[in-house]
């Protein structure tokens, strides 16, 4: 039996999990593909390619059950993005890292739900003062950009804070159906995925991205500011990057202060090893997650996976949680 | 109907909940408060103060359920206490912070059982090759000592790895039925719960230390070393401490090296604060878990609290999470 729960109702979704709108790596394809599987597919509208976003709203042309997802900062330069994507007829627009009110009425007056990811009380709170209608309550495990309270805290945080008003959906190191389950433990209504989507068959990135993923331990991940100045990329606070370490992270950590000197120069660099495919330079964004993940399947077979565990575990037909 | 595991059929308890043995804080009040109230008490061994140990083992002869913690590389400079504890009949020891291996056969000899607390991979398969007979798996978020992984991604990857040969008991940020819940979901058997139960009436603390705790949010706490170091206390790594902030580690916050210089001189301010009860300087010790703690509760209410929301959301009567 599929789980029920306000989120699946609200999205009229089967499976109550949501692909991250990972920048570039979560296109078109992947996005039909955990659509298709059940799940909710939000295309990463990234730092505002506007040819790229063009591109990927068309391919979405006439499928009716997707969001787009900004970086909400970002998207404050370049308007016009949100346009674009309107025109797509999402059912949802999803803002991270920023205040929404700007662009909420917009997206209501196009019937869209508005989904906003916050790591903060304070967030959740603008979130909801701008009209959200589903909040992403996102922990610092999460792969990308994030801030430094944990999954296992900010989850029931918000939860507490929402009072039932809109779903709350965790993000942030989840992986598996245990995760989905122990997140609807804490009152989540579902969980939003990047990392262990990011390793799958339909996901733009580079097979050695993804094959870097499947190997890595959970200890081969942190968090910090050196991949993003390394692209001259000056994130507000309190916005941090999760990747995997590599030799560009061990060269440069302890010496953010150089870096940030010499962020001209090794933007030049940094930007040809992203070009060449170069992972030791070039940064693979990813989460804590990276230890539960040791394998590149498909989108739908990630969605099939997760869900049938999690109702499993919520039905009490793999553990003797409750003696009878 | 209670929840059983194989962690209540191994220590014959009602709830899967488990008192951490803070140091002074777990006093034998405590301990026996958690265990009549279904829990399992583990009595703080702490720094190794002989006396203290002998009293408080006093208090609790001839109690049938009960167990001592101690922080594994500091008993290795007395390993005398581990004698005076066993005396007092366990039913088990609890070691954290260290090899377990050179104490492993003593405490099995007396026939109490070996619980030790990892906070990674490589600590616990030590501990499986002591014969540990339970893992608690600390994440971050936890009050006190512990290290950098969180609760979501410590827990089920130390039960892959022990793949049910012992059972696997949770420990950072949980202070509710939620909490159980979601770390059963992970493959937990139970939970290790420290700063929600020194919030309580039992525990041996200053009234307000505990009120510290009720009003704190989960922001005011941080996790380093500026409180070791002002005690000349010099852990090992990967372990620091996690504390609620106060004027002293604000003031200390990026000074670390000169902390260190000045170690002598702020040793002597700091003791003085802490016999003054000054908690602007003086610690107190508590994890995230503060923002889910508003108020001071016995211990044995606190049990009955977790014990029951827990089973209310594992037998699915409070959310409707799988349809029927
Ligand atoms: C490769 C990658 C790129 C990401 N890019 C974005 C982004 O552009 N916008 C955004 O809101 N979140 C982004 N995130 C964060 C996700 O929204 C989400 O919080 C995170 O993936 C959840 O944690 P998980 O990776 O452990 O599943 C990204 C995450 C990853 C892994
Ligand atoms: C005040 C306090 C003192 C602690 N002292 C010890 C200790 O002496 N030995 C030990 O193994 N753990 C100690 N811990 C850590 C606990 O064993 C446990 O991992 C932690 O309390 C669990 O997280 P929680 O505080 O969020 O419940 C202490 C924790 C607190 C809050």
């Amino acid at each position: 039996m599929p789980i029920t729960t306000p989120l699946t109702q609200l999205l009229g979704i089967k499976h109550p999990i949501l692909l991250a709108p990972m920048d570039t790596i979560a296109g078109s394809r992947l996005t039909r593909a955990v659509s298709e599987a059940g799940g909710f597919g939000i295309l990463g509208g990234g730092y505002g390619d506007q040819e790229r976003l063009e591109a990927e709203t068309r391919q979405l042309s006439g499928f009716a059950s997707f969001g787009i997802g900004f970086i909400t900062w970002s998207l404050a330069r370049q308007p016009r993005l949100l346009d674009i994507a309107l025109d797509a007829n999402p059912q949802a627009i999803m803002l991270s890292f920023g205040d929404p009110a700007q662009f909420a009425a917009r997206i209501r007056t196009c019937g869209a739900r508005l989904i906003c990811q916050v790591q903060s009380e304070d967030m959740a709170k603008q979130a909801l003062d701008a009209g959200a209608d589903i909040l992403i309550a996102q922990g610092t495990e999460a792969g990308g950009h994030g801030a430094s309270r944990t999954t296992v805290d900010i989850v029931p945080a918000i939860v507490d804070l929402t009072a039932g008003r809109v779903p709350v959906v965790a993000a942030g190191g989840i992986a598996d159906g245990r995760g989905l389950a122990a997140m609807m433990m804490l009152g989540a209504s579902g969980v939003l995925i990047g990392t262990r989507f990011y390793a799958s068959v339909e996901a733009n990135g580079a097979e050695e991205a993804k094959q870097r993923i499947r190997d890595a331990d959970p200890n081969d991940t942190v968090r910090g500011v050196i991949v993003d100045w390394s692209r001259s990329l000056f994130w507000p606070a309190p916005f941090t990057a999760r990747t995997l370490v590599n030799d560009h992270i061990r060269r440069w950590t302890g010496r953010e202060v150089e870096l940030m000197q010499r962020a001209a120069e090794v933007t030049v660099e940094y930007a040809a090893a992203r070009a060449a495919g170069n992972f030791e330079v070039a940064a693979v964004f990813a989460g804590e997650a990276v230890g539960l993940i040791n394998d590149i399947p498909s989108a739908a077979e990630i969605v099939e996976r997760i869900a049938t565990e999690a109702e499993q575990l919520l039905t009490g037909r793999r553990n003797s949680s409750a003696s009878a």
